[in-house]
């Protein structure tokens, strides 16, 4: 059987990473599972979707690495197409991935203590970002 | 419940990315999914699955964006084993990632208007591709 | 309906890739699914689950592909925070990921021969680490 559930976030963009792990909980609870798998995906090409030790430092840190991975100041091909300016935004958002599947026993997700559920914006700008969970138990 | 169907697609390597959204509608449609989620998944160890804005440009700064995180003329070890240099195309495999996960709401994938399901080839030549996708609802 | 395992690994930590493929060999067998998928998550925020062909030569590849991503000496902001060194560890958990679904068709998983399940130890040192399989059919 399966629940879903959208959630919107506003975001700030440039690689703003919001900690939704307490969506994930209330979303565990409304959808009374015992057993079974939450997916959660990020609507949106520049969003992405990943678990991550949420502290400001290692935040930092993750901005710089995606920096190095897709720097923004490149002149990428895209920003011909739609003239935005968010190649960067969108390589970024390809690389870590729009879902992550996570496992739910007695009622509880199975993370690390260490590990919180995260939403990344690497759009340019502010915006209001949606989330859907969907559980399969 | 589950469903599950493969696909298959002729792909020209080299970083090949085909959007088969198309093929997510009509999985679903097939599957008779209301509400549930789509897991796609690609078998071989130099394919990928991934969601991006699917228009030429990006598709060519995420080429680029790939040649940055594992270059093509990179001497490579796993060359070494099988003489087929295609240890570039492994690691990009790697790091994008083999499969991913969907909601789907009112028979329709919660998918952006620009967010286009894709597979890529990662490896080095022309080959016949098998996706995968399976419903839970 | 689902069925969910835990499985322990002892990891070396730097990079440390195990072929977990007969623990899913396994766990299917055990969960006796017939059709539907299995998904795949790492507790803790320094390991992460991926699909790659287990040969020696690769996974130098991969370690020395992470090692561009994230280097190990840099000097992480994370490090300020708990004085334990694993900035790098962290970055390439995101970046690669805590999770992968995988499709089961006939009892068996859909995966390439050259496409093993791998559970890898990104932190500074040997711990033990678990994997969470869960089953949706």
């Amino acid at each position: 059987m399966s629940f879903l559930k959208e959630y919107t976030f506003k975001t700030q963009g440039n690689t703003d990473i919001i900690d939704i792990t307490p969506h994930l909980l209330e979303f565990i609870e409304e959808a009374g599972i015992t057993e079974g798998i939450v997916s959660v995906f990020v609507r949106g090409s520049t969003g992405a979707i990943s678990v991550i030790e949420y502290e400001p430092n290692l935040v930092k840190d993750f901005k710089e690495a995606m920096e190095r991975i897709a720097p923004e100041d490149k002149d990428y091909h895209h920003h011909k197409t739609w003239g935005d300016y968010n190649g960067h935004s969108h390589i970024r958002a390809s690389v870590v991935g729009c879902s992550e599947t996570l496992p739910v026993s007695n009622g509880q997700p199975l993370l690390g203590q260490w590990q919180q559920l995260v939403l990344i914006d690497f759009d340019t700008g502010p915006r209001t970002r949606t989330v859907i969970m969907a559980s399969s138990d």
